[in-house]
């Protein structure tokens, strides 16, 4: 057993106790012959002290920052420690002697800029603000998790090496199967629409891949992907589910991560149901009025968004109704307009974080709307055949969770936020 | 809106009410000029009575098996019906109409081979037994997850490509990466692990891959791995932690897959706690009385975990303190006798469904353990590099998904319970 007791869970109430403790040793400092170490745990930090004429005191003097201890003592309040108490050493293990110095500053008193933080991840990740961001996603997907549930989806796994690409050819990662030539899924699209033409409301978390070319703070070539698909549902309904779903989120992070918002310094958005619904239509006549020159059908990008952000005084909202041709060839058109779509991004000021709709459920339409794009429907096949057995109306979304992380942690990067990020430029560690 | 209400929400107590299902046409009958049709939808079967001289007889002579239609209709109480209710119809609507004769009876009556089923997957899927398999592997995940939180682990995701193998290089997938070679991971485990040294207690639930030359009815070329990995433990602790997870999976799948198994007619086996520990040295005892040839290192196959089976009486049993050498190498050896090692198999029946251990924690004994595998510690050194800097000691385990399945359904192949199965010969659908 390597300790009795988390640092948090210890309380003034503890007095006069001995207790275990194990971490990583956060900050030495010697004071009035005494030795502190503030220790670290996943709960947080405690003070622990180390006096002259303790029999801890030698191996005390050998300690580095990141070394991993594990402390026997008696616990005393102290008003002045933090959370009221220190720990009063009588035993010290040594588990594992960290190198001094170290690469970078785990008490995050010296700052790094972004290449050495992701060279030197471990030690980042340790910082207090990168192990809240971790804790914060926990969270994120335990509540997204919860309300999909709550609403009858079962969780589901699609493959992840493709035959063909999902949604046109481009931006693939080939790889090599035994001896074929196949692909990594850039979405579970075309399966997750599958299994809702079986069990009707299913939900995947997993990684997709995309071949980015481009070096931005919200892209990277693999990603976590939170998809829903729905039968018997067109995109209003997968809205709706979305807001209980974002609201749910921002309710339990607001609850069960308080310390590592605080650690942060941030409060995420509140979700106002329902989530405003601005029209393509309306978002291009409100970029012409500020002068954008910007015509139907095309895209709004950033510093669009930014625009919009402005104008509209709300930090999240759905742009719905967008052009058919500017969506993948599975998005329903409007029945009483074809040249707009039922679908919906989902924007967190200027960043799209979902992006959803109607898809369409007739064989004929999904060829007409191959064609349309320029892709060849016997290269779907494995996908249309089933259209011809059954398949129900349906809707759904997809939601990028490192995306979903800058609105909840208020971070200005996704390569920030993912652990170990893969992108052009990075494949360790 | 496609419908009111589900069928299985419809109880004799709606009798006279009107309802609108919406579903697939599962089984069509006529009978004394009435049309009686069986629709199915995510919460199960209702029957549908059309009348001669209802509008909707005209559309209900059109229909065909797995045709999806959505009807408005008046609930009759009737004892003889499926849940005691019968909808008469009022309104048919035909959403989606299947061809005719289906590839595959979705029914259940006519049976088809595993390739068969394979090909027409979707319709296979739809069938009532898989259906059910894949809402009790969502049950499964649920389950898994609450005893993890409830430890205090955190969910995280780990890098899908990487840069060099992750135990050794054989049956890696080669992925082409911005024109470099990569490859898929074959698990997480070098990556938990580092996560481990930071938040201490960590699971991963993500798709993993092995280049699997051989074709068994229990591997598949991808799957669902279900890791855990947790700092300041060794592996007894984690034995114990996978008695608790499993012990919840069975009995949450016994309270709320209640209808699943009887569709299956099937019956988990009880998690008793402790799960019986055999050591690796009496197992190859028993083996030897039985007349087996099997001496001190070899593994201990299909056949031989037959044997064991009968001979323990227990279907549920880990096989503890393997031989260092038949493990990866960052396994921890025992300390008073490094031939043996701090690990783990968990087996059912003959199937090994877990396998965890006591991880090496220190850089010096996984360079030595790395050597004497015949790999280089040049090449990890992106995860020995963090061993310097304060690695806790830690243990872990990884589950086979669709291989706890095997356990939870009685099904016994990993490619009939998993969706969209991959392996040599399959890559669609």
């Amino acid at each position: 057993m390597y300790r009795s007791h988390f640092i948090a869970d210890v309380t003034p109430e503890y007095d006069g106790k001995e207790v275990i403790w194990a971490g990583w040793v956060h900050l030495l400092r010697d004071l009035g012959g005494k030795k502190f170490i503030i220790l670290r745990d996943k709960t947080g930090l405690g003070q622990v002290v180390v006096d002259k004429n303790s029999s801890a005191f030698g191996i005390s003097q050998e300690l580095t920052q990141e070394s991993v201890i594990q402390v026997r003592g008696i616990v005393k309040a102290d008003k002045r420690a933090p959370r009221g108490i220190e720990l009063h050493a009588e035993e010290i293990t040594l588990l594992s002697k960290a190198k001094a110095p170290l690469p970078l500053d785990v008490s995050g008193k010296v700052k790094a800029d972004i290449d050495t933080r992701l060279r030197e991840r471990v030690l980042d990740l340790r910082r207090q603000e990168m192990q809240a961001v971790i804790k914060i996603q926990s969270l994120a997907l335990k509540a997204f998790r919860e309300t999909l549930y709550k609403e009858g989806f079962i969780e589901i796994f699609t493959p992840k090496i493709i035959a063909s690409a999902t949604e046109g050819g481009a931006q693939l990662f080939p790889v090599i199967y035994f001896g074929k030539e196949a692909f990594l899924a850039q979405s579970p699209q075309l399966y997750k629409e599958l299994m809702a033409g079986v069990v009707e409301r299913v939900f995947e978390v997993a990684p997709a891949w995309r071949a980015e070319e481009s070096d931005t703070p919200f892209h990277l070539a693999e990603f976590i992907s939170m998809d829903v698909e729905m039968a018997f549902a067109d995109y209003n309904d997968v809205m709706q589910l979305l807001e209980k779903i974002l609201h749910n989120i921002v309710k339990t992070i607001k609850e069960e991560g308080k310390e590592e918002l605080k650690i942060l310094n941030y409060e995420p958005p509140e979700v106002k149901i329902p989530i405003k619904r601005l029209k393509y239509t309306e978002a291009i006549e409100i970029l012409r009025s500020k002068g954008y020159n910007i015509k139907f059908g095309d895209d709004i990008g950033t510093p669009e968004l930014r625009i919009l952000n402005e104008e509209l005084k709300e930090d999240l909202y759905f742009i719905v109704d967008w052009p058919s041709d500017a969506r993948p060839f599975y998005t329903k058109s409007k029945s009483e307009n074809p040249e707009l779509s039922e679908s919906f991004d989902l924007i967190y000021k200027f960043l799209e974080i979902v992006s959803g709709s109607t898809r369409n459920h007739k064989r004929e339409v999904l060829e007409e709307a191959l064609k349309k794009k320029g892709l060849k429907p016997e290269s779907f096949e494995f996908f249309l055949k089933w259209f011809d057995y059954g398949m129900p109306p349906h809707a759904g979304f997809g939601m990028g969770l490192a995306r979903l992380m800058v609105m909840l942690t208020g971070i200005q990067s996704v390569k920030e936020i993912v652990p170990f990020p893969r992108d052009k430029k990075r494949l360790t560690p």
